[in-house]
Order: C-alpha cells, then sequence, then structure tokens
C-alpha cells in the first residue's frame, strides 16, 4: 500500500547522497545515525541545526532566520515569554503527579472545559495526542460494544499500536485490519458539489461493509481538518451528514483536533464547531502546551464513568503541575494575543493571494481555514509531488520552512505559529511564485 | 477479577464519606471531581494540597513539609537544581521537535547509550513509560512473528490500550485476552528456595499452554523489580532461567525498567543488569526526567530498523531539546549526587532496620534492592491490606507520604527519591514502629 506518509517522508527527507553537507551538519547527522539508527528522520536535502527561536522563527547554526510556516506545535510563537515564564516559575516551585491537589490543574481544566459546549463537561489529561486517541477509541468501543472504526484513507492519528491501526499514512505495507475501513477524503474532486452527502455515503457505505462482514460499528475518527489527506475544510457544515450517519449506526463520533484545534482554523477554538456538529469525544494535543507535552481527552461524563467502570486509568505525566502551568499560559496567550482573529485575517489574506498564485502555476486546489491551508499542484497527467518537494528544499534554501501532505504528497501544508503576519503572508507567497516561476 | 490495582486504589485512595475536609480542601475536591469526573483518583483519606516541593519533601497547603518515600518520579529530588536550571535555560532558548539537528538530544542519547551494553546501541524517544512499553510490544511482535506475551499477574506496564492488555492490575472486570498469558510474581513464598527455576517454569507452563492454544509466544514482560506484585528482588540473578526459556521459545525478553531502572537498586543503573541478563529490548521512563515527560525504548539496531521497515513512527513531543535538557540533567545529577551509591547505603540502612522491625510487627517479608523496598503486611489469617491502608493514612498524619502494591495491596512499596538519607529513614521507621505498636 502506498501511502501519504511514505511519499511525505521521501518527500520532506533527508536522503542518501543528496547535497554535501557543511561539515558540523555532516558529523551530527553520523552521530544521530549511530544513536538513533532507522527511528530517525530528518527534513530537508541539507538538515538544518537549530539554535534558537522566536515568534515566527527558528534561528540555525548557519545563522540564518528561518520563518516557520510549517510548525503548528509552537502555535503561540517559539519561545512565547507568557509560556516561558510560566514554565520557568513552576518548574522551580513544584511538579507532582496528579493523584494530590494542586490550584492550578483545575484552574486549567475549567478554563479549557469552558471552551466547549456544556454536554462536554468531562476532561482527562494525557501527554500526547497518541494517548488521547487510544483512549478515545478504548471509550468509543466500550459505549458502542463495538469494534469497528471509520476513517479517511491518508488518516494520522497517532503512534500507538491501536492507534497506528487507525493510521493509514502510517503503513509502510500491508493493509488495515478488518475491523479498520477506509473513506475517501471530503474531497470536492471526488464528490463534486455536494461533499456532505457524498462523503456520509462513502461512511455510511463503509459501516455497511464492515457490518456484513461481522464487525459491529463502533465509531467515526476524523481529523476535522483532514490534515493528513491533504486539507480540506469546505463547506462549513459538511461534516454534519457523516456524523448523522454515524450516530444512526450506532457509533460515537469522535473529533481528533489535534491539528485544527486550539483556534487555528481562525472560527472558535474547535474545528468541529465549523461544521455544527456535536462530538461524542474531542481529542486534542500538538498545540496544547506549545511544545510541552500535554494533551487531552474531552467527553461527556457518562462516558468517562462507564470506562473508568471497567479499567483504572492513570497517566504518571499528564495534569501535572508544570503541564497545566504551560498549557494556561498557551490559553491565555491566545486571547490575550487576539490569535484567533489573526488566523482569520492572516489566513484570509494568504488564501487570497495563493488563489491569485494559482492562476498562475500548476496549482489544482487553494484549500483550508484560517491558518491551516493547502496547496494541491498538478497538472493533467496528474498530481505533482515533485513539485512540492522542489518548493519544500527551495523556500528551506530561501529561509521559509514548509510540509507537505495528502495520499501523494502533493500538497504543500501551510500551518505557522498563529503570529504569523500578513507581511509573513505575502514573504511566503512571493518566494514560492518565484520559485514556480 | 479481583487485582492489585483496585485494591490500592481503594487501600490509598481518597473515598466517599470519610474524613471532614478543611473548606479549602473541600472545595478543590469538588472542582475536581466537576472537572476531571470519574477519571479523577486522589490519594488519602485527606487529600493533600501541594504548593511547594524541594529535595526529599512535598509542602502542602496546611504548612507542613512531608517526608517523600513515595515519589520515584523526582528521582535526582524535587526541583533539584540542575534540572531546574536546565529546563528554565533550554524553555527560553528553543523547543521544537526532532527532526532538525540540534546538539543536545545527541550529547544525551551517546550519555544514556553509554549505560548499556554495547550491543543495545539504539535509542527512540518517547513521552511516556506507556508508549514505550506500547513500542516494545510491536516491536516484539515483528521480530518473533508471534503474538502472546507472558507477564506476571499484578503487573503493570502502562495505559495505551495494547499495554493495558499486558497490566491485570488494570483490570477492574474481565480477564486478560488470550494472548496474554500470566505466572506468579518470583515469590520465595510460592517456589520456595529455587525462585529461578520455579519462575521459568511458570514461564514455561504459560508458553506452552499459549502455544497449545495456536498462539505463538513473542515475548517476555517483567518489570525487573516486580513493583507492582509487590516487590521481588532476589537473589539476583533468578530471572536468568526465565530469559534463557523465553528466548529457547523464540519469543524475546523486554526488560521495563520503568520503576527499577536509573540506579534505584544501588546495583548499577538498570535493573536488569543485577541479573545478569541480556534484553532484547529495555523500556524506561517515570524518573528520566525528573518529572518531565520523557520515556525511551533501547534495543539493537536490526529490531528497530526491522519494526521501522513496516511503519515510520515519529513522536511530536519526544526528543526534543527541552525533553533531552531535563533528561541529561537527571543523568549529570545522579552522578554528581552519587546518587547509585546513596540508593545502596541507605537502602542497606533501611533493610536493617526494617528487618528488626519485622520481630515486633505482623510482617511477612521485607523485600527488595536500593531504594525500591518492599514490606508485607499478613499473619497465619493470611494478608494484611488493613495494615497497610492503616499505615499509608497513618503515616500522612504524621507527615510522611508512603503506598502499596502486591496483589492484595498489603505490601508498603518504600521507593523515595534517590536523596534520602538515613536519618530520613530513621523517620520512617521510627513513625511505622509507633504506629504498628
Amino acid at each position: 500500500m502506498k501511502t501519504r506518509e511514505l511519499q511525505i517522508l521521501s518527500l520532506n527527507a533527508f536522503g542518501e547522497g543528496g547535497a554535501t553537507l557543511a561539515p558540523d551538519i555532516a558529523a551530527l547527522v553520523e552521530r544521530r545515525r549511530k544513536s538513533y539508527g532507522a527511528g530517525s528522520v530528518l527534513f530537508y536535502d541539507e538538515p538544518l541545526k537549530i539554535v534558537r527561536a522566536e515568534g515566527a522563527y527558528l534561528y540555525a547554526s548557519d545563522g540564518r532566520g528561518y520563518l516557520d510556516f510549517y510548525n503548528n506545535v509552537p502555535t503561540v510563537g517559539h519561545c512565547h515569554p507568557k509560556v516561558v515564564e510560566a514554565v520557568q516559575r513552576q518548574v522551580g516551585a513544584f511538579n507532582i503527579h496528579s493523584r494530590y491537589l494542586f490550584d492550578i490543574s483545575h484552574d486549567y481544566a475549567e478554563k479549557l472545559l469552558a471552551t466547549f459546549p456544556p454536554a462536554l463537561s468531562n476532561l482527562v489529561l494525557t501527554c500526547t495526542g497518541s494517548e488521547s486517541n487510544d483512549l478515545a477509541l478504548r471509550m468509543a468501543k466500550r459505549i458502542s460494544g463495538g469494534s469497528g472504526f471509520v476513517v479517511t484513507r491518508t488518516a494520522y492519528h497517532g503512534n500507538t499500536a491501536t492507534v497506528t491501526e487507525v493510521s493509514p499514512s502510517s503503513y509502510k505495507r500491508g493493509a488495515p485490519p478488518p475491523h479498520v475501513r477506509l473513506v475517501p477524503p471530503p474531497d470536492p474532486a471526488l464528490f463534486g458539489n455536494d461533499v456532505a452527502q457524498g462523503f456520509a455515503d462513502a461512511v455510511a457505505d463503509a459501516i455497511a461493509a464492515m457490518e456484513a462482514d461481522g464487525i459491529k460499528f463502533a465509531g467515526l475518527l476524523v481529523d476535522t481538518i483532514f490534515s493528513s489527506d491533504g486539507v480540506y475544510a469546505d463547506p462549513p457544515g459538511f461534516l454534519k451528514a457523516a456524523v448523522e450517519v454515524a450516530h444512526k449506526a450506532g457509533g460515537l463520533f469522535i473529533a481528533d483536533e489535534v491539528q485544527p484545534g486550539f483556534g487555528r482554523t481562525g472560527a472558535g477554538m474547535w474545528g468541529f464547531s465549523r461544521h455544527g456538529v456535536m462530538p461524542d469525544i474531542v481529542t486534542m494535543g500538538k498545540p496544547m502546551g506549545n511544545g510541552y507535552p500535554i494533551a487531552g481527552v474531552v467527553t461527556r461524563p457518562e462516558i468517562l464513568t462507564a470506562f473508568c467502570d471497567d479499567f483504572g486509568y492513570f497517566n504518571t505525566f499528564a495534569a501535572s503541575p508544570l503541564a497545566t502551568a504551560a498549557a494556561l499560559a498557551v490559553l491565555e496567550a491566545i486571547e490575550e494575543d487576539g490569535l484567533i482573529a489573526n488566523a482569520a485575517s492572516v489566513g484570509r489574506h494568504l488564501m487570497a493571494r495563493l488563489k491569485h498564485l494559482q492562476a498562475k502555476a500548476p496549482i489544482t486546489a487553494v484549500r483550508g481555514a484560517g491558518l491551516y491551508l493547502g496547496v494541491e499542484f498538478g497538472d493533467e497527467q496528474g498530481p505533482a509531488p515533485e513539485i512540492a518537494k522542489g518548493l519544500i528544499n527551495g523556500l528551506r534554501q530561501r529561509g521559509i520552512l514548509i510540509g507537505a501532505a495528502g495520499q501523494y504528497g502533493n500538497v504543500l501544508k501551510i500551518r505557522p505559529p498563529l503570529c504569523v503576519t500578513t507581511v509573513h503572508a505575502d514573504e511566503l507567497v512571493d518566494a514560492m511564485a518565484d520559485l514556480l516561476a
């Protein structure tokens, strides 16, 4: 099975026999091979050695600042003073697991839960998005009594054994196990004008096929902006019909907000709310602590209670004072810096400029919401991942960081820290135009 | 299935209708119930609200310092200045994922790998011990071609879906799935003088039973100090025969060093080396970053390479500059503060005093190595968890923190930060003697 992750790795990745590396970089690459072995994947033909970061910039050992349009984890900006200060203060005060009481984890939980519909009133903190999705799948199985999941065909939801099964983009060979059924992404190129109905029908067919094989449906799990599938956001509301299908079939709807969450779409805090749907379980991660490992699951109390009737769940590092101090600072920075409004306005500007570029370049689509945009390259011969690869390395040489996604690796994915400005956006599009010309 | 975790929860946990709580504590408990719901488990009849920590002490909102004999995560001491300084410096400089280069993750990997036998030369960093064990199980399946695992009957290896299956202490009901087979802990009370042979025979029987059911054996997974089973450390070397059985049967030996690792046994860095065995895969976690979420898997390159042929593995927060800065400071603190030697000498003193106490109290065994000790309570009527529970809450009232383990929750588990002194040890034993009298 040839999939996105494989192609992205080869697209973005440092490979053998490519560019001649500076001696310090070559030495570091060799040390890395020895210690981290086959598990090490580096970006770029000429990997970057980072020495400092601030705001929208990573600074490398070559003395240059690199404008970051790739990294969605440092969402409020690299080394945001508020987050830095919170971590510095808390790590010196105390840090311990959550079987003792302390104020900050409660302040955080209440502030976070206030951004959700009232029915979603319980929070479980974990350390990674993978742990969150792993837990969400277990909850959905417990509540539905089923074991089958429907996901998109280039989905990525995390790296545990169970979550890898629902992450076809991680397979380098082999097919998904029988309890995992794949549907195409909600792509207008596939479903025409009625993406909502087309996607819902695909979900219904997948459920019917699984149940025909004797597997009871447990849930529909989607990244609500379909990042690794190539970024699909429009029209808002298209998810509604698919969620209704899932519910009617007795399954749960799990909204994976690891990528679209925390304001990235510029339309409120959560990607699911753009679609007017009510998830049974919401998972989150990446930007939650601006790089500090914290993630979470939000759900209805009866779901959590039923799960906890069967299993004790405890997560040593999660919900610690240090984790929640970092995460609380992130929520405050999103508010104080007006980052959701900024994601909306800079995203709008960027989208307009990219659509303008589309007229002059082999771009088959520009998609997305807020500061999660996808630029798809192709022509009459089909998808053109080599253009994406050329841009990734070309932009790196011009001091801009970017990556790719999609089944064919031909979609440039744009997901910068939310503090970027229209000036930064212009810099990106100007450089793209130049390289494409 | 009545298991340890259930009993420990009820043993250590804050319950309904117990003590009258101070108003500030009662308010916090109520806020916690609302936000964290059924997933929230608190320690003690009267939960503690922590406000500060340093060295071997946690300081609570009641103005008291609590001597910590429970927490093995802050292994070099709460808020160790070296770790605090490293985190404070790095969080302000840069923190990003590991697809870029930076020096510190290589400095760390080399320093950590130097503590292992040379054959174990590859490291994968993760965020939690659960993620490490999840990955180790996948590697063992890939290499062995099997799917069956043997674990001890009150084992705890983590909280993902897959790892929970091999963690019988987490089940509140139900039995393990067919591919997980349980063996008794290496308890001299069960196996008499030849624990090595008895434990190896139990492993052999479990493998034979699984293969009779058509399940191919993949590996033996044990915590090398058998913490949640009730702490079994002696005689050093007893694991050798069981590991030979596992290898002969075509399976891998996974050493879970989450609890005994990083010097706790006072006999070198790793619990497995006390037994003179060579694991195929080693997993580690808890104390690795003194509370910062970092964990890892160490293995032979061919095992990692085979795994990576099938699956892309990437862990967003792992191997970051911030995680490895914290972890490097921990390794340096263990060395500079002489903590392995301290674990050995304070552990020896504590063991001697507890054995002396044994003559005057309903203690059926004192076991362990270095600063991981277990004190088992019981009498002619059998295990006495009520004594452990009484001590846990009694010691808390006297300003000492402790917990319990074992199938019946009747084993006091002693695993303080490795910086405790013989004066602290005397304080613990004196208070225990007083409460038991």
